[in-house]
């Protein structure tokens, strides 16, 4: 479905980086369910660019919602949500084009579509679409929010500083989700002088970032190619910046023994609960009702302002690139919304799959 | 689509441990692509369980093909593979009904069909399925191999002993592809030491493996939510002893700066590469022409001879399990064709769709 | 999805008709519905030619279930059903293996598949396949009727001899269902001295079969392209005979005003319906809550034994065919029981999608 | 995939009647095919109420496209196409809200969404949707003429006025595509006739469509569900009014023997055609190189402006409505270049599927 996500709940993502309009589509909603405008416009400033450690391009998001909304609730139809763009400078591009920029998709794009991509800011493949997609992703965060089900993402690791896991739930989710630099022990200044000390160096840092949902039923997903590993997966290699995912203890894993990976079951008030969750939450590719847990490794954002070796692919010469312009010496801080938003689009994809078209009403 | 995996070559499958047969339907493969029993059977014995360090259910594997070939080509109709099973012991498993095996599927697919899902040995969660799945890749893989497309899966890391990475394409591919142990370097005896120390404890390992692919080329997948690496990642995380999967440089690019992290472009006989390839062939999604290469964390096979504790979901109290019967201390050798046998299933679906259902002929 | 059918419980269909078996695989069944071989072995022998109206070619449809059934219910897991081909004669085929049968599939085929195509006794697009459809269909049925959802398809017309339309649910449902030549007056006689005259002059003869649905909630389907009959259509067109499709009063609603054809709502025991159903039940992709009925137009079975005029695709010659062996005179009567399995599994997945996964248990 | 059509080539449509914009995004064209905004324009035209038969609610259709396309040409990532709506008038709606409109989706949306549905001018059920839908298909239409393949849609039958069936090709064709009041006798008066003497008695009239495909190459489709006729009955149900769907002959091959029914075939100029076309194109789910012909059965537009008995679904009761406002006496003039559209998108996806995403370029 290339450009769609999901089985009930659906997501359709167009746009280009440079483009009048990027635009987010999600059909299959159950209908009733309340949109706050509020909401999803904090869910966007989250993503947003901001402080000192961010690009200079600064866009409003002014989004509106064109379709599927009525009285303020889902209608059950495809809800559409349009964000215009503002702040773009295809200039900066245009005197690079054909300079493939190393670590980015130009050249590949320019191998699939055969030199009629829009080019300018990375077009479709652009970050930019993102915020699309955490438009959409508050609507379904909120729905999950409502019958219990809370989802959090931080900054487990930037440069060789290192936040701790999540470990208290939902806690610890709360508070990442009230910040916004999105770590739990209070490590931002420290992570903060890593980003901009490469910022200094015209360099770029990655990192890891770690997902925690909490009040998950046991029993979501399916044994093989819908497992919840599987679709979560999929939906988050989609953002270009995430290089590998690993659930629960994932590949820490490798080098233990069976005796120490294996989670031990257990009562817990009553519930079956594991000791351990070096599983992350998933078995057999289904929920088995402890938090799901996984982490994301993300690159460093591609985009620096060091000279750098490449290919002019349409004269088919070997360049020099200077990349100009506004760059973000670090993403990891404005991906984590963007991974909630696609793993609460799943998990109600994966709700109604299960218990019908209304449930998260 | 539940069991099901693809566009337009689309892989389904079904069975259980204990039923009368598992199989593979493999359909949408263009007409015409011969089609050779010997070669499944080399891929099918690749995956059997064999000498020591293997679990001691032995099956001859007597697949047989009931539709979608003809004269000894592919018909375009969709091809189905049968395996009978043969070595089933469920007195085994009668005894322990009830009792969820740590970090299996056990509890969670008891929570998923209420009671009524066939717990026989794992039922349809179990690893056995992957047999069926290794028939019908073979069919794939050798697809590829007449374009010029190599697929190897080698054990990186087995406890601490470590093989090296790919990096003479496509020479230790077929290095790879020839042994039954399949490592690059001689380490067959540490890592089999490994095993068969974790088996004299009644216990299990784990390990990395890596995968590569040769002679792809650049611009195969989409942006968004069939990036190659998501369509990839949705297949390889339908096996549930897969816990991470990284590609290229994966985590380690989260402690890089842009700078290293960065693949500069260069030609190299007038054709476009990268001099290193820490994006694993793909960007933004799409291949890049460089080899595609990626890891996957396996988790200690969860079955181990030890007394663990659990709960048995049957009555709701605690219990402590004695597994009896044939147990694998690794699966990392016999996981290796199975996840070759999905990239290949995948590739297939991907070069379908951009250049037509007839282009593996 | 090519040879699969459905967006929560799919099918898929394979084999050919002189493959050594033919299989359907029914995944995202409800588990714990109850599987009744003897229900599935008189659905099959409604289907299976007999008496003096049919072709000669005779099976007994001795099927098996291979996966998905444990202990006389669904588990949850694929639904894989095999029926062995017995009774083939290839050797009726080979001789005219090139001389393409008018208004058969064998030259498109032939242009699809360039010649690799299995053309012995028409292959996968083989009348035959049906037989695994039925059988997976059968399960379908048992669980909706057991919801209170009846299913039935009987002779609307067959030359000029006229069955009465459907009009007293569910009596006429259950009356069709109980019979081996389905109708509602009493017009078999009638219907096959048609039938016969036709074969004795060497040729064959069409109709129009009527399905009805009875008990049918309001509100399943979807606005637009899932709308109910939407994918009834997509389903029911996948038979090669079927060539037209129409719900209601369908194309006699063309010759009608709008003051004629429009359906007023009224109250009936508390209960909203509608006076008259030229709608079919299905009102802007919905079912409404009335009967859902449509008609089926079915051409003459294209297997005639009269010379033909053709071209051998081989030699490029036009040519006269002489079609030997055994030819159903007229499958409308067979047909009608494919029909009703295809409307089950349809609605299944209806059910399953707006009311989760175990609806059907 | 609800309100998304299509397997390589994909539509998704939103909106609503009363919204502020609808919109259509067609995925997975080939990059570099030429847009054409005023051929976009021309389409829209055609679909907009004009003249003295139609409604008065009248639209500019102010389309823009908001990405997908760049200096001209499709980029290959998602089109979409935004219409604002202008010319609602809500207040018509509000006084009868509650009052199911016979033969509308109002009923069966109510009991779908619970209340919650966009009841204003049909909501997502509108007929408006299909201006996004044209628009889209506009872009399709000019890339299929490119390689020769032209399509049309006829008014074959309004009241007893009947049009001659196509039978010259592509030169009727051509002839309708410039007309228009689309039919290939000089019958537009009579019509008109009918469609006024149905508006004079504030009623509406239905009538029968048809529409061909030439240049279709021989052996698009699948042998099963996604055989060519069922991929288009889904497309073309998806359309309300649509209420029969027939192939070549349809329902006057039910009352046909064998012989007669039956194309043979033929060579002409060293071609393989059929002397007949009772097919309608299509053979066993494929296309066999003969001209695509299929009619459409169009029930009488539901809004009349006469008293109807009908049912108050928010109080329960029994009532007369009275639609005031402006009604459609016919849709079927306006219903013509949405068929061809939908057709359009659906043999793009099918030769994608089968030469490649690029072949359309």
């Amino acid at each position: 479905m290339k450009n769609s996500l999901g089985t009930s709940v659906i997501l359709t993502l167009f746009g280009e980086s440079h483009g009048p309009e990027i635009g987010a589509v999600l059909d299959g909603l159950a209908p009733g369910i309340p949109v706050d405008e509020g909401f999803i416009a904090a869910q966007l400033a989250r993503r947003r660019p901001q402080g000192r450690t961010d690009t200079a391009r600064r866009e409003p998001d002014a989004f509106r919602i064109v379709s599927g909304v009525f009285n303020g609730r889902t209608t059950g139809a495809p809800l559409c949500i349009l964000i215009p763009n503002t702040d773009t400078r295809s200039a900066d591009y245009e005197k690079n084009h054909g300079l493939a920029r190393p670590s980015h998709a130009d050249y590949a794009a320019h191998m699939k579509y055969a030199g009629y991509e829009d080019w300018r800011g990375g077009g479709h493949f652009s970050g930019r679409i993102t915020a699309a997609l955490v438009a959409a992703g508050a609507v379904a965060l909120a729905a999950l929010s409502a019958k219990g089900i809370r989802i959090a993402t931080h900054i487990l690791q930037c440069g060789e500083v290192r936040d701790k896991d999540f470990s208290e739930f939902p806690a610890e989710l709360d508070l990442v989700n009230g910040k916004d630099f999105p770590v739990i022990r209070p490590v931002e200044v420290e992570m903060e002088a890593v980003i901009l000390a490469a910022r200094e160096r015209s360099d770029s840092v990655g990192g890891i970032i770690q997902t925690a949902v909490s009040g998950l039923e046991a029993g979501l997903g399916e044994p093989w190619f819908d497992a919840l590993d599987s679709v979560l997966a999929r939906a988050l290699f989609s953002i270009g910046g995430i290089k590998g995912i690993e659930f629960g203890s994932g590949f820490a894993l490798a080098g233990m023994y069976g005796s120490q990976a294996n989670d031990p079951f257990c009562l817990q008030d009553g519930q079956v609960r594991t000791r351990t969750n070096h599983s992350g939450g998933i078995q057999g590719g289904l929920s088995n009702g402890m938090p799901l847990v996984f982490n994301c490794a993300v690159k460093p954002t591609p985009s620096i302002a060091q000279p750098q070796q490449t290919v002019n692919f349409l004269t088919g010469e070997e360049a020099v690139l200077h990349l100009v312009g506004r760059h973000d010496p670090a993403i990891i801080r404005r991906i984590c919304p963007v991974v909630s938003a696609l793993t609460a689009i799943v998990l109600c994809d994966q709700l109604a799959l299960r218990h019908g078209t209304d449930y998260l009403r």
